[in-house]
């Protein structure tokens, strides 16, 4: 029997005139609605690193030091980011050769803001951060995040020493520290981010990151299939507040539904290990580790100086703790897709419609290969067939051949609202869009009805339903166009979409799996 | 050592004043170009169904039985592909209830038609082909292609049967069967194909497939990187002509240098085997294995009547055979591409460049995990470095981490030149419109321009250089536009491009472990 400590629910209030949509209440994050890992009795409540990074995330100012009129910089990219993104908080460029930017006033320092500073990014050469925290820290400011890079991931004893030195004096002064070597948060809620091209609304996800490019990757790549984050942090070295850190604040954070991170090293295995399984135990938790060999070890050191450790350790660790080891960014990104938008759900066997006869056959053996299966279609299904089309019964199976019922009169969205409503399938594959359909005549037309149909269908029922939509590699533009515009109103319709048979499979399989081995 | 028994050179003329490109100077296939598998000591040279491939190939004359006016059914596609795609030999409607299709004219039966038919593309209910045979058999027609269906594959006693006749009444009058159940052929050189979209120039790649629609996803999704085939051939069920008469054609084809096929069910093990030993002896040979699992092969079975077999077994045989298994479309793209595209080459070493920090330790990770190794920059590429960026020596590595370049005035693509003079390096990966590029202010001079620079690096050497495209996953029509003409012209340059990392460490692995395992 699971037994959960919850924190005690109570407001922060960040000044409530000031900038009204961060009044946060407190309730205990979904304990109730998800269930629990097994051998997990108890939920640790430590509520300090929630609620500093809770105000962390927060933040009524933000000074970026070191801001540029340079297009092409970052002390222009974090500025820019924010007036754009929406943040409604204070934001005060900090360059002493800047009377404004962007139509913002600009400070010499950070000390000379007329007004409270609670975040600093800072974009300054290395040599320049340890006055910034002391500066910081006599202001009252709360945290820096260091883009600012050169430290430890150098190799050098020099970059070594001098992050030695920036976590003293920052711990001396009161000081916390994202980063170094990083680009920092990402709350879209608030209009927060850290690129002027890193958007998307906000979702589910909790995401922390050792690589702020493939935190940006995530959102590029993933943000045309739905994958939003609740919010997103890229912290670097880890210097000071770490992986364990982010990870126990997302599994608090009731804005966060899912978590998923890209870690390169850990600092402390066990501090990790319990955050990670307190985080697993209450929200399915993704995790991409980089560094899993000799060569990815040496490439990580050079990135964030992590040590990368065994992969086999990490993935059995991983497992123990209850949550999804993956090994590509894929594989994190349909996951992070499949628990955005599917509800829990049990089960192997699979039913898949809208493929080719190859493409059949290449499902079925796919299924099975995951761990799953394709049942046969059942007699009711096979006698519904029987009434449109009697030569295709007992002949059409499951997969459904989409060229064999070519000229039926019964189509693929037919024969999947019969699977989506027997208990014998668990789950769904409906392609859409291939090859075949858009070299007809009306291919236009087809594939938009087709799509109309998988969307009610998927709409109508629990089970998890993916929806195949190829990459949009065709060079003609109207099919370009064609599928970009399906895959938009599927995922604004809250379809799971994935880019292809195997991809969407694959997910399948992990999610069913995942729900298999809780008590819900 | 090797002895090959090649056939002697001979000359077909299928009438020259009639159709000139189809003179075929036969020439033993690149047996002295191509390194012989071992313990390969003779290559069979069956030119019987050779030769008959040959006509098969070239005919003067096709007829389409059951010629439609309805632009979307099959009977409609025939006769418009072979106008479109350039058929110089005549076209023959065949429809008594047609007078002329797309300008030509059309006859109520194959005997009605005035000149010789060489070769008859059946789209007629099954119930019609018994007599179709005869007629063709009394016309003297080589051979019938039946797109066909409903024979074994449907399960029943009743399909069975007339498949079984199909072939007696075929054998006995003289005519070979290809298919029934199948899209036929397709041939660049001599405009014939069996869709009006499935089109492109001519390549290196012989195809079998039992999916004529996989043959085509292939033709739609590869064309755009590259992929195109000398023949290929959709064969259905194989009842009379098979994947081993096919394999050993396009061992013997001059004009095929590749060899790919999907395969899901083979008729005879043993004849099966050779031909697959005799066809990867002499060219690299890539099979895709549909019906893989249970419920693949029951899918197979009510495809193309297929008994699919132990997938252990066919890997093993595959391998012994001197070919490559793959299990996805995807891979089988990729492998087709890296073949057509690179010179033989051999070792491990991978170079890197172009992706963000995180990227770059995941491709580490990747290459290790595929068998191949990272080497650290030689004391000559930093030494280089150095006098440019002396911050960045000793500290950045390979793969080579785009974030830590920014600025400092060396690029990805001058280490990539670098890595390719020298020797530690056997095989390149070169990155290419990350979202990291494709967010900044002059992102589509930068993706240019270092496409440009990729295709002269690429161009210069001999070792592989996989270039990295993503997928054209984008919303905002200039990304995808972008990619989409990048790609074009580094494939049209002669480049291999991948949608990701991973699939193109994946593709390196595997060919130069290829390239390892042979004497050349």
């Amino acid at each position: 029997m699971a037994v959960v400590v919850a924190p005690r629910p109570r407001e922060h209030d960040y000044g409530k005139a000031h900038l009204p949509e961060v009044t946060v209440t407190y309730r205990p994050p979904l304990l109730k609605r998800l269930p629990l890992g097994r051998g997990v009795s108890v939920i640790w409540a430590q509520m300090d690193v929630f609620e500093e990074l809770e105000r962390i995330f927060h933040p009524r100012s933000i000074a970026v030091v070191g801001a540029s009129a340079h297009r092409d910089s970052p002390g222009h990219d974090y500025v820019l980011s924010l007036l754009q993104y929406g943040f409604q908080g204070a934001i005060y460029p900090i360059n002493p050769r800047l009377e404004e930017l962007l139509g913002l006033k600009a400070y010499p320092s950070v000390e000379a803001v007329p007004g409270p500073v609670d975040y600093v990014i800072s974009c300054i050469p290395n040599r320049g951060v340890i006055g910034l925290v002391e500066e910081c820290g006599r202001k009252g400011v709360q945290a820096i995040q260091l883009f600012t890079a050169r430290f430890s991931e150098t190799g050098r004893e020099e970059g070594k020493r001098l992050e030695r030195e920036l976590l003293l004096r920052a711990r001396a002064m009161g000081v916390r520290i994202i980063g170094p070597n990083c680009m920092g948060l990402h709350y879209p809620k608030l209009g927060i981010t850290f690129r002027p091209d890193m958007i998307a609304p906000a979702g589910p996800i909790g995401f922390l990151s050792q690589s702020g490019n493939l935190l940006f990757e995530l959102n590029y790549l993933g943000r045309g299939r739905g994958l939003f984050f609740s919010k997103a942090i890229s912290y670097g070295n880890g210097l000071d507040l770490d992986e364990a850190d982010f990870l126990r604040y997302f599994a608090h954070d009731p804005e966060t539904r899912i978590i998923g991170a890209y870690i390169e090293g850990v600092k402390e295995g066990r501090r990790f290990w319990e955050a990670l399984r307190e985080a697993a135990s209450v929200k399915p938790t993704v995790l991409l580790k980089g560094g899993r060999t000799e060569g990815g070890g040496r490439t990580a050191s050079s990135h964030t100086a992590a040590l990368a450790g065994s992969y086999k350790v990490w993935e059995a660790a991983v497992r123990q703790a209850g949550a999804l080891p993956v090994k590509s960014l894929e594989e994190l990104m349909d996951l992070l897709i499949a628990f955005s938008r599917w509800t829990p759900a049990k089960g192997k066997g699979i039913g898949v419609v809208g493929g080719g006869g190859g493409r059949s056959v290449l499902a079925a053996d796919r299924c099975e290969e995951e761990g799953l299966s394709t049942p046969p279609l059942t007699a009711e299904i096979e006698a519904h067939i029987a009434v449109k089309a009697p030569d295709l019964a007992g002949w059409v199976t499951n997969p459904v051949d989409q060229s064999i019922l070519a000229g039926s009169g019964v189509g693929g969205a037919e024969i999947l609202a019969l699977m989506a409503r027997d208990p014998q399938y668990d789950g769904l594959v409906a392609i859409l869009g291939e090859p075949w359909a858009l070299g007809r005549p009306n291919a236009q037309a087809i594939v938009r009805r087709v799509a109309q149909r998988f969307l009610e269908i998927g709409q109508g029922i629990e089970k998890p339903i993916a929806v195949v939509v190829n990459h949009l590699d065709y060079e003609e533009e109207w099919q370009w166009r064609l599928l970009m515009e399906v895959r938009r109103e599927l995922v604004e319709g809250g379809m799971a979409v994935f880019p292809s048979v195997d991809r969407a499979v694959v997910a399948l399989a992990r999610f069913l799996a995942y729900w298999e081995g809780r008590d819900s």
